[in-house]
């Protein structure tokens, strides 16, 4: 079955935003009524995953736990592997991790060592860029490992958070930018 | 790009046992070296979701976080939606919740009261049938929501902990058991 591709506009009408969560002066993108849609759902992973083919990628890498949505998607779509980065302590395996900062503290992230071969071409995908933090630890994770960042896709981008400043190294793509 | 289905046996050799993971005693199923193999993983999907079309899924229902992997990507190969459930107080939107023991204490998931229509028909897939209690949870949310669950499926079943008990009401199915 085909379904017709989205518009960018028709994902962006599909996030909702729910005023004060987690915290008062926050406003939440809830992307939960655009994954129920499976035209849109479908959609997104097209854009997430657009110019790229099975031969160009060998693993989709996504970060815990919207992430895997997206990026698992985007694996079977691809016929590519997929690799979790996920918190400090949830990986079973062997681990290398990388720490950045949150606005208060410092949050840490892992992947296993025997995740991907030294030289592998990777797709990294999150739902949302806001400072940069998470993304730029995943991207240097990818870094220990060897493998090659094609290119870093985001559903949603925060603007004025200037995460970008953090990926410069790499291709960044957003589908929804606020 | 088709790629030959791998067997259950295929898939079994590739989940990596890690003893004494996340507590002594414990022997910890790795599911990560089947999902960076891209014909495994995408084979692994096809199984989950086996017997079901496009037509017959409203939505596939995953369980935070690893379950998100799978179906997810259930999701994108059969057009359907995709419904995360996850640990109470991680959903944006008013949920439904649903409280289940756990070895010491009491977990609670939930989900968005607007996730599904009443009379949608759903897949519920996880990584794990350990204790049955998650699933169960989640099975009693998708009542909650009216939904209609055809089957709940799982790439890992321990089958010395009985899970299947606490889901008599539903189809169950498991890829690979112990």
């Amino acid at each position: 079955m085909n379904l017709t591709q989205p518009t960018c506009p028709e994902i962006e009408r599909a996030i909702r935003n729910i005023p004060d969560f987690p915290k008062p002066g926050i406003q939440f993108k809830d992307i939960t009524p655009l994954l129920a849609d499976a035209r849109l759902f479908s959609g997104s992973i097209d854009m997430l995953a657009e110019g790229f083919g099975p031969s160009d990628v060998d693993a989709v890498v996504g970060i815990d736990a919207r992430g895997f949505i997206f990026a698992a998607a985007a694996a079977v779509k691809l016929n590519a592997g997929f690799v979790p980065i996920r918190k400090k302590g949830k990986l079973p395996f062997a681990t290398y991790e990388q720490e950045y900062a949150l606005e208060y503290g410092q949050g840490c992230v892992a992947v296993h060592v025997d995740a991907l071969k030294p030289g592998s071409k990777v797709l990294l995908i999150d739902d949302l860029l806001a400072t940069g933090g998470t993304a730029a630890a995943a991207a240097a994770l990818m870094h220990k490992l060897e493998a090659k960042i094609l290119q870093i896709s985001f559903l949603i981008e925060l603007k004025f958070l200037n995460g970008r400043d953090k990926l410069k190294n790499y291709p960044v793509k957003a589908i929804v930018s606020y």
